[in-house]
């Protein structure tokens, strides 16, 4: 298959979301305008994206419900569960824990990790806090996909060499810092100032 | 000025960060190679970014750093402080409260909100958490431009509406729902399960 654009995937994302809302009200079919406005874009790049994957939509039937969310999920690698590590169990790494759409999604955080003595041991949604030491032993027992690294930036570099030597091949970057990772692992960076910047320009350029 | 693209800003802000970690370390100049590695783009890229706003570098030399940084930010509309207020006074709220990096950055976080008995009253990183009811009165008094959402699903469009009536201009959303808004107001939404699920795609298709 065609390498897909990372806008094209987070599209996909979306149109899936609304694709499960609309099974949840039993709707067959939903035509390219729906998704496009779910998506923030036209129905000639709704149909644009999906033409990549085969023939979906019936002229004036629109696309079939179940079928479509189907082929998104496999696309999108969702029709199995992912296992998640999280390191970093400050006041952000409490708050992801307790986040609901990760495991809606089929993403089931399995431990959490930290460094600090304070923290390992103690429980945050029903999850003991690991020490991070025990990182790699753990991995070694329970192979892990994906990691959602929650550290303090100077520490970021280090535990991502340790998760990727430990065999994780995708990770969900909160630390404020750019990871150097090989180009076999995949890395998605959440920056939360980054966002209000770019909102700062909207307003400074309206 | 010419419109710039989303990605142009986001690499602009990368940018930034590493200007201001180079001034921290004294440095002078910067070249487009190593903007470039920060940024995740090409040095090619770099100069095609920057030459939007003119002449910077000069050959063999690279960027001066100041000069740089000073025009960076004022096209991304940060030489002056932003107020910013934020409903939803859950664990993320809390969480995002604690964040350092908005401060940092230029963004002030004046007030929080919730419509939660249990949570209106108490404190929360030096801010006590005020009714959501106060939303209009408050911002009236005290404009402010930038809010940071994170509401649950259900509640989040009402909030919108309520902001925007109220003169907010820009939203960061993490409530797991599009908003509508008017053409005139800025959204970014962090989605942190859609984060998830472009690294699920890149592991199914490495």
């Amino acid at each position: 298959m065609r390498k897909i654009s990372d806008s094209t995937v987070r599209r996909l994302a979306l149109y899936l979301r609304f694709l499960e809302q609309s099974a949840a009200q039993n709707l067959a079919t939903i035509s390219s305008a729906e998704l496009a406005q779910r998506g923030g874009t036209t129905s000639a790049q709704v149909r644009k994206d999906l033409s990549f994957f085969g023939s979906f939509g019936k002229r004036g039937l629109g696309y079939s419900v179940p079928e479509l969310s189907a082929r998104i999920r496999e696309i999108l690698g969702l029709k199995r569960t992912h296992r998640v590590v999280l390191v970093g169990a400050g006041k952000m790494g409490g708050a992801l824990l307790h986040y609901r759409g990760f495991r809606q999604h089929g993403f089931d955080v399995v431990a959490v990790y930290d460094k600090d003595p304070k923290k390992i041991g103690t429980r945050s949604n029903g999850l003991m806090v690991r020490d991070v030491r025990q990182l790699e032993a753990d991995l070694r027992k329970e192979p892990t996909d994906i990691a959602i690294l929650v550290t303090p930036a100077e520490a970021a570099q280090e535990v991502t060499d340790r998760l990727i030597r430990a065999g994780v091949k995708a990770i969900l970057n909160f630390a404020p810092v750019p990871l150097a990772v090989p180009s076999d692992v995949a890395v998605q960076s959440v920056n939360m100032a980054l966002e209000l910047e770019t909102l700062s320009y909207a307003l400074a350029n309206r």
